[in-house]
């Protein structure tokens, strides 16, 4: 296999956006291309959950490809639910690493707000089991907080662990320019102070307002490209070096532990076998924080603390910046936003940046390798990258 | 690049299918895994188009995998309209080819049906350009209705030749267990003879009933894998040789000269470059013929015929079964029927029972090499796939 370099990065702001799908999708690829240096690449793949039904578009790869100006390159749209992006990004690498297309761009892009609250809510909902969780009414919300509930019985995770999680996204998102909500958050104020049961209501419980992220449109992109490309292009030499992929059952009730999110711990363990290093060698990671309890399971899944310690790593500070492994200096999708087919691809644009050393406010200081959790479905289908900047 | 083979295939009639979306994609997959001895495979991809609209799903990929009791291979779905068959296919290349994965089950699948006709129409019509096209009210067999005054006004094709290609693809379909429309017509019926203009009425000038496929459900199935794997399974080697694709303006309008499919001759070039054959060695063609013109268009584009004489080859019944070149053994899209985002994989479907020598009644004898093209968009976004028998 061909190694595989980040050569070009784009990012829109995570809002609520007015333009078409097609420009979300095209305005990071432009600032991409221009990052790179490039005025054309080999092929193009777009990740999108919603297109079909939230913007009654199809072919969306195909109206990417011909806005970039970028014909007669081959393009294709990617469907992994919310971890489209990093589906995509998986597709680009084999694109690249097989010899068959030496440059690959991959933009993630969704518009959600277009649709009232209730058809979003309904549609994000249909990524659950059609037949087995679907019908019967289950929202995500619904599904976190049964989840949740579980995980605290078991680890002694209390709601302050949450809030906690919510607090540290809102600081790290005051740092990002693109983040959706420029909102510092205190504990005081979402679970301590007497107004912390106005300003924080139940959503599902135990998950209250600010357990949940927000519902974003946005856009991000990379460029793929080999070794001789990327050294061409005398663009910081980032390395994907790792990619790691699982399924679990569909539905979350027919997993004989729920509180096992085994998706993650299998797709971690690929993507740093494939990248030749370990968890803790980790500068700094985006885990997939939908609802602030994800991001304490995935950081024991992935590797990062035993099972069961998350909680305990993050009260330590150990998941700040500055601290031991900075999570979701972006703000995460709590703070920074989920436009769920781009969400993946966002997540990989925050780690390049951070790898580059261009992270501003944020930046990890030398951080040198990055990790990526993207977590489809209720950890039916999970991605995860990891990154290496050499030299 | 490691050479890439086809070692299971599994298709649905194409019909309307009154089973779920997952039982679609999943029926096919069984018969694949079956013809190949395995119960495993590393990856899964699922070409579909409607699902988030006409099926309110996403996460079809998930379902699929965990229907096929797969988990936990990785898993999504690919877009690319109605090539998103072909597309899905050469996702599957990529990743046998890179060394990422060994075994992987391409499924395409569709159920168009469920929705009403208008849904469905306005549906397809979601792949035109949304704000060029869309918006104006175009529809497919409008797009196509212009496009064939043009091509017989260049070129001197006329109805006559359009039912020539949709006699001989009932005639195929009669012998293929699987189609759609089994249903025999003749010049007579639906050209030369008094009920003619009853039985043929006219759908978009100069397209009438008998020039436009049929809206379908169905799925079918490919299962692709090393050199290694085909001969463990002793299975006919049929190889993946060539996969090509290129797209175009995504507005049929914004071509400087429209009756030029230049995307399918650029993915056919790619396609033979690859395979190091020649058009002129092909033995049997699966083409796009969603209306009767492609037919004739693709034939001339991939290069089998100078441009402007398919439809004299057509006239000489060098395309039927027995002919220099047999075109649409299936029935193809006209007759056998048209699931869109199946339609690629149903093609490569019946290329590799032609190769294998499976193909009953319309069996093209000692058929070596076959070609797909896979048309999406109305050309904007084409895949063309080279397959050689070995041994």
């Amino acid at each position: 296999m061909r190694e595989v370099y980040v050569v070009g990065i784009g990012i829109t702001s995570f809002s609520r956006l007015e333009y078409p799908l097609v420009e979300i999708a095209g305005y990071p690829a432009m600032m991409a291309l221009k990052d790179a240096g490039l005025s054309s690449v080999d092929h193009v793949y777009v990740a999108n959950m919603g297109a079909g039904r939230l913007n009654k578009q199809t072919g969306l790869a195909s109206a990417v490809v011909d806005h970039l100006a970028l014909t007669p390159a081959g393009a294709e749209a990617i469907e992994n639910g919310p971890a489209s992006g990093a589906s995509a990004i998986k597709q680009g690498y084999m694109a690249v690493a097989s010899g068959l297309h030496d440059t690959v761009l991959v933009t993630g892009a969704e518009r959600m707000r277009a649709a009232n609250s209730l058809e979003t809510t309904d549609f994000v909902a249909t990524l659950t089991h059609p037949l087995a969780e679907y019908i019967y009414g289950v929202t995500l919300p619904s599904l976190a907080g049964m989840f949740t509930r579980l995980y605290m019985d078991k680890y002694g995770v209390t709601s302050r662990h949450l809030s906690m999680v919510a607090v540290k996204a809102h600081a790290n998102a005051m740092l990002n320019p693109f983040a959706h909500l420029h909102e510092l958050i205190t504990m005081d104020g979402i679970e301590d102070g007497p107004d912390a049961g106005t300003n924080n209501p139940m959503v599902a419980d135990p998950l209250r307002f600010y357990d949940c992220c927000p519902v974003s449109d946005g856009g991000a992109c990379l460029i793929l490209a080999t070794g001789e490309v990327a050294k061409k292009l005398k663009k910081p030499m980032v390395r994907l070096a790792g990619v790691g992929q699982a399924t679990d059952t569909h539905a979350v009730h027919e997993r004989k532990d729920p509180t096992e999110v085994t998706a993650v711990r299998l797709a971690a363990q690929q993507a740093f076998g494939m990248a030749g290093f370990k968890p803790s060698q980790v500068d700094v990671a985006e885990l997939h924080d939908a609802f602030t309890i994800l991001e304490i399971v995935e950081s024991e899944e992935a590797g990062f603390f035993k099972k069961g310690e998350g909680h305990k790593a993050l009260e330590k500070g150990l998941t700040k910046i500055g601290g031991q492994i900075p999570i979701n200096t972006s703000g995460g999708l709590k703070a920074k936003g989920h436009p769920v087919g781009a969400t993946g691809v966002g997540q990989a644009h925050e780690i390049v940046l951070q790898l580059r050393g261009e992270a501003g406010a944020r930046q990890v200081k030398g951080a040198k390798r990055g990790f990526t959790c993207n977590f489809g479905g209720f950890g039916n289908n999970v991605v995860c990258l990891a990154f290496q900047r050499e030299g």
